[in-house]
């Protein structure tokens, strides 16, 4: 199994991270997406459909759709792990988080860094004011809605046990720091969470946010000159 | 297992309609979002955190999001039909549409819909022409991409066979006709693509459509006084 797949891309890292973690095999094949890569037609008619990352080539089988790959690469090893429980309620749980994830916590991290941080760097031109105001409304919302919420009474996303629901949710609010938002500030519940997320996953959590923490950098030594 | 929905909504109609199809029993628990029961803080305490429509409750057992809800009765029910195939690569096929969808159909088809039909009719305010333009130029982009990229290939979203995936995808696709917007309207394969979804869903598909049908009949009237 070929994984494409980009570091800077959310759910390629929450992908990339959950098969290592369960030892199922792949070639890893890094697209770089500021050269902008997948957005040629030789991409999309070779590679991939849509034209995004990550997706997999599994011989003749070609799989878009990170959450669609987590389920395959689980039922074609037939996993059976915390990450991703066979047990009917717990797996229903991760995929509950899996499925709302979608339009909350991976669309208001991912539009916040798109429009205040990338697009800016791409174009130079930055967003209004109010759409900013906007943009980190919701991101906050949503971020409240994970430590009020999801984790309320239980201490991962998809109840007591860590799983690939809690590897994408904390890929996901790694993003926004890039732009200099930091997701933990003000939240205790969401910043233990993510901390325990980042320790057992271990050192391929890390290895996936490199080149991640290096931009994260960059942005705190601006800021602190910009004082 | 108790069924809350909406047939106003969607994801309400799709599962609804899956589950109907392959005979899993249910006891059906209408919510009228239109009164705003859903939001009251007792709806959230006793049935559902997330305040919204569909979800479950299966005994003790509560479960939201609609994708989630499917897989779970699926998988409960030992469920091997071509509505949810068991076949790995049959079923990531369906599960690449069924995530695919919430940052595509699901949301340009909502937007669209609530920001031209239900926040006027709710609120008396009407979006900016701007705002509706580029409303209309997600939805435009995203139903070309299900009649030149999910069926350029294939007679249904997933393949040869007709899925759970064409449910929701045909139940999206319904919405902004409420909103006098017509997703068949000079997209052939699409069309005749919805009329096979339709008519292999049968009755349950048309008891799902009544009430938004109904509006649709309305807004067409609407439309036809004011030339």
């Amino acid at each position: 199994m070929k994984l494409y797949f980009d570091f800077f891309s959310q759910p390629s890292r929450a992908l990339y991270i959950f098969l290592k973690i369960n030892k199922i095999p792949f070639e890893p094949c890094p697209v770089a997406l500021q050269k902008g890569e997948h957005l040629t037609k030789e991409f999309k008619e070779k590679l991939t459909r849509f034209g995004k990352v990550p997706f997999i080539h599994d011989g003749d089988f070609k799989l878009a759709e990170s959450v669609a790959i987590v389920r395959y690469a689980a039922r074609k090893h037939d996993l059976d792990s915390k990450w991703y429980p066979k047990e009917l309620r717990q797996q229903a749980r991760v995929d509950e988080y899996l499925e709302w994830q979608h339009n909350n916590t991976r669309t208001f991290c991912a539009l916040y860094f798109q429009k205040k941080w990338l697009v800016p760097m791409l174009t130079g031109e930055q967003p209004s004011p109010d759409r900013l105001k906007n943009l980190e409304k919701n991101l906050v919302q949503g971020l409240n809605e994970i430590e009020n919420v999801w984790l309320a009474n239980s201490p991962y996303l998809a109840g007591d046990q860590i799983s690939v629901a809690d590897i994408f949710g904390a890929c996901e609010i790694e993003q926004p720091r890039i732009a200099g938002f930091d997701a933990a500030e003000g939240r205790p519940v969401l910043s233990a969470w993510l901390e325990k997320v980042r320790k057992e996953t271990g050192p391929v959590y890390e290895e996936a946010h490199v080149s991640l923490n290096k931009l994260v950098q960059k942005t705190k030594e601006q800021a602190s000159k910009a004082k």
